[in-house]
């Protein structure tokens, strides 16, 4: 019973025929391949924008790599204290993108409009000694697996460009988010403000698979070396377009997107009939329950793989635990029934 | 006709399978699944050697990387002018392991002892001045296509480590080096005084399989943090393993080097027969030749594909050109053949 | 009537005197001058410690490049959220030693040791994904005036310690720490574990010396790299040393020390006689007053220069404002009586 | 005899006066106080041009920060391999302004026209392996003490302006490059193509005076942060600012170069009279001369301090070395004849 990450899972199989497929082929490497440019017309059609779109191997790459993009000399990024940019990275933003990353506070990991003004506000004076802001960066799920309505993301992406800050989304679980609130990607990310987007595969289904999304093409003139100097320039990547063609043809990622998220509202509803409850609501495909500690012992004896998590904010009263249990495209009906279960016979 | 480079094939057939194999399994992400594991010791039995095991996603990763393990403040590598690494990859080592390049010169793009002694004793006094170097890297097979016989490789790591240098090996073609010279992964490395190799499988007939091979597993100690802190940390780690448990089983790997490599043999013969000449002997999978400028062009009238080049030392002489052609495991005889036939009617 | 910052003031006469006087010799650069080993010998005996010492022309540069000593990859250095370094250094400790900061919470600018312990528990598990802590850093005055007293300095190193962490003391104010606490240099550091000291001369009375001094030499081994590579090594360094050896010649640096925290004492009472409220314990040379606006713009019209600072726990009441007055040896008696004197006016 | 270099030497006495004299005033920190401004201002004038300045408190911060300003990701920065910058200050260009340096080849250490061409040439193609040329530095004097004329200087400037790169000039010893080659520093910077310039104040006969100046005020947007972030903004600025008004006060930099100068012409002359050899020509403060191996010994017994130099195209032949004789404002006529009296004796 894997609740620990949606990376657990392996790819869809569609994403698994379309590697083997493109191996037949002989193409021009570091994406001069005609699939690579294929893919990047269908990004612009799924995001109904002109964009300009990298492959980049992992999702820490993408959020360093797209942030490097608003890097100035000095430069500070502006980001919820638990995004995952600022927590389990291990710097790599500020070693990539030679940025100051200004953890903010906030309830449910998301940013508060005031939260933000104060901070931009505070940075202004004397910018010399604290540096300059240059962007902020919106985790999409975020770290508790809440989602920023598209009004929370307009409101945020406003006052950031009347600040001249750009704005960037986390978007590794990009499409549970989109799946999750019912809007269009178009109205999640350039309609609400954002400029550059971290849009994730490996955790919806591809198996290597993420990419940096510009909707201002202008802006990622200097990516091609931001991702040549950083060593995330893949040489065969066609076969990461490959993977993309599969995941975007008819709405895949949003059909695995909607299967994880189903067992996630599964289980959250489970664990309330059974008298758990949620630290936050659930958005997406992530989720977090407060449980009593012999219940969580039984779940981990039973065989069950989840993390164990820490947040003041969730109030967690004494016997109690916070564990966060993430479903994947391939979670099945069976696994999410006997983790209910066991929850169940604990909480009674 | 693809002779333009080795990472324009695809994979071989059996690495495709066992990618799809994977595919059913769950498992741990970023390195802790048992296939990881299993792979790391097949390492240590295809080297004969105990080793510590870094998968990464490119070529370009795995030099900066490994040779961050030597890098120490105002540091110096010491390489070949015409080093991948110094020449092909956009300050990368620079930028990710806080290094300053010096670039050696030598005949067929190989470094000579006495220029490496001169080197090191140049930057010896008042080191606080110059920085301070820390480690050689070799590039087998070079840039121009040649290899490191065993003792050349021995006297350089010798003369490295009597001054506290260490060792890096840029293994992109490895494979085809290791087959080309007839001599065991030990000989060519660890029992030649090299400390850590980049191992190529990409190049090789892998999709995406590049990893940094410690030989004193003692200096990994903080290679999971350069590899995370840069963006390196593939979540679906297991996918790479698989590549490489398939790539390295019944010596797959150098029967598909023997493979490229045996296509060039015969482009290089078929060549001089037809009266062009080589820049430099072929070591293993690349051929470099000087062509008449119209067979050259009748070449890409042809279709064919490789790369133009440029080298004062090859003597090219008037109206003549120097081209690069690379063969792959996926190069068919008929290619060949093909190409010589070209050839053959512009030299008569 | 300056008490905008002690860096307003020139230098004491004998330092001015110091530098005259070296300016006859002529002597090797770099350090490598007698006058430059004198000074570094007199160091030793100020703090009654074996030492090594580098001189660095900014304050900045000493506290990053003496945290460099502690850098690791993906490396993480604790602080207080409100320390200069974190704060106003525009990100050159993250720039200039690779490090992610990490700000604590805690009154009065100072870190408690129950925070600090939670803080190393947090990074500890996983730190593949947050990177490891590597050193703390402590603010010698603190950004709010205050001091950390010689236990709180030892709780807090011998946690770090067990942890495996360095301490970096950020000692800008260290002189006026020194003569505040009325303990000897010696017990302000390595007595209470700390291991690398910013020692600051300029706001105590030099033009242009700060110095980095480690208690354990051997931890200096790669510092002149360091200070090299990041264009730190001032040539002629003897001038340095010269104001070096004035200001530590009879314990001038704390004469100077306790002629600033004098007249910052005569201020704190002056202001709290006049009904005024100090938002924190005078430790040192700063005072932080809560004054009534029309006090604040009084004293503006009146010519007095001072910063208008931001702290929610100061909980300053409406129609008030939180002000930093600070003192150096040149702050003369009259300045503090007339700037006491406005006050008196407005608050009444 | 100090002939080891000009930075050993004290500073001017009118240098030192005006340290002295700013020391009653209490300013403003950071360049924020009046003299400061007028110094920039001076600056302008000196220059017959708008200019933007920024001290800095060493040569390598100058060079590495004023490339910095044309820095781009991936971003090469050509140069003689015998600069400064390349050899001297291990690393620092690389580590501050994140660029990789390419070292040319030259008589001289002067970068030839065609040379550069061909440098730019190379990198052009498939910039994104390459990386992406953005800028030259020029080092006046350079290593070997000769001087780019004029000419030279603008048409390496109008090449690298053609292929859009910027251009630096190290100007670590300029004043004896100006007085040298009798031209106005107008000529031999905007004029000529220079974009920014490193103003050495240090060698010239300040204590600690260095500049880094931009023609082009635009350009220098982003550099308080850039030296902010790299900890080189030193607080009491008006002591730097003191001294550079006392150097640029009635040309005294170019008087005081005259005199550096003066003293190398006749060492120059006085060598070559004792049938000793120049390996390059003296177009300012430094001599390089051909000895044979006694007289090298003999000076060195005498007391001289000096430093061996090593060129392969100097041409040394047996028995003899290469020596560097630095000659400072402050270098006497009586030194330069006892030097020139042991030469003759071992010469004969």
């Amino acid at each position: 019973m894997n609740f620990a990450s949606d990376n657990w899972a392996g790819c869809a199989p569609e994403i698994a025929a379309a590697i083997a497929a493109e191996n037949d082929r002989v193409a021009p490497a570091y994406g001069s391949d005609p699939l690579t440019k294929a893919v990047e017309r269908k990004f612009a059609e799924v995001f109904e924008h002109e964009v300009a779109v990298f492959f980049v191997p992992t999702g820490s790459a993408a959020n360093a790599l797209a942030l490097s993009a608003f890097a100035r000399p000095g430069g500070l990024a502006l980001l919820h204290r638990e995004a995952h940019a600022n927590t389990d990275e291990a710097g790599a933003p500020e070693f990539l993108a030679d940025l100051k990353l200004i953890g903010l506070d906030g309830p449910g990991a998301k940013i508060r409009r005031d939260t933000l003004a104060a901070a931009i506000e505070r940075c202004a004076p004397d910018a010399g000694r604290h540096g300059q802001p240059v962007a902020i960066s919106l985790t999409q799920l975020t770290e508790f697996g809440t989602a920023y309505s598209v009004p929370e993301t307009a409101a945020l992406s406003a006052l950031a460009h009347e600040a001249g800050l750009g704005v960037h989304m986390d978007g590794a679980r990009f499409g549970n988010a989109v799946e999750g609130l019912g809007m269009s990607p178009a109205e999640m990310t350039w309609k609400a403000g954002v400029d550059v987007l971290s849009f994730g595969g490996t955790k919806g289904g591809c198996w290597q698979a993420e990419a940096v999304v510009f909707f201002d093409p202008a802006r990622a003139r200097e990516f091609p070396y931001l991702r040549k100097r950083a060593g995330h320039a893949v040489s065969k990547a066609r076969f990461v377009a490959a993977q993309f063609a599969a995941y975007l043809e008819d709405d895949l990622w949003l059909r695995l997107a909607a299967r994880a998220n189903g067992s996630a509202a599964a289980l959250a509803e489970g664990i309330e009939a059974a008298g758990g409850s949620l630290a936050w609501p659930r958005d997406g495909n992530e989720v977090f329950a407060i449980l009593h500690e012999t219940t969580i012992a039984e779940l981990k004896r039973e065989g069950a793989s989840f993390y164990d998590w820490q947040a003041d904010e969730a109030g967690v009263v004494a016997d109690h635990g916070l564990v966060r249990l993430v479903c994947s495209f391939a979670t099945t009906r069976e696994d999410v029934e006997r983790l209910v279960a066991i929850i169940s016979r604990g909480q009674t």
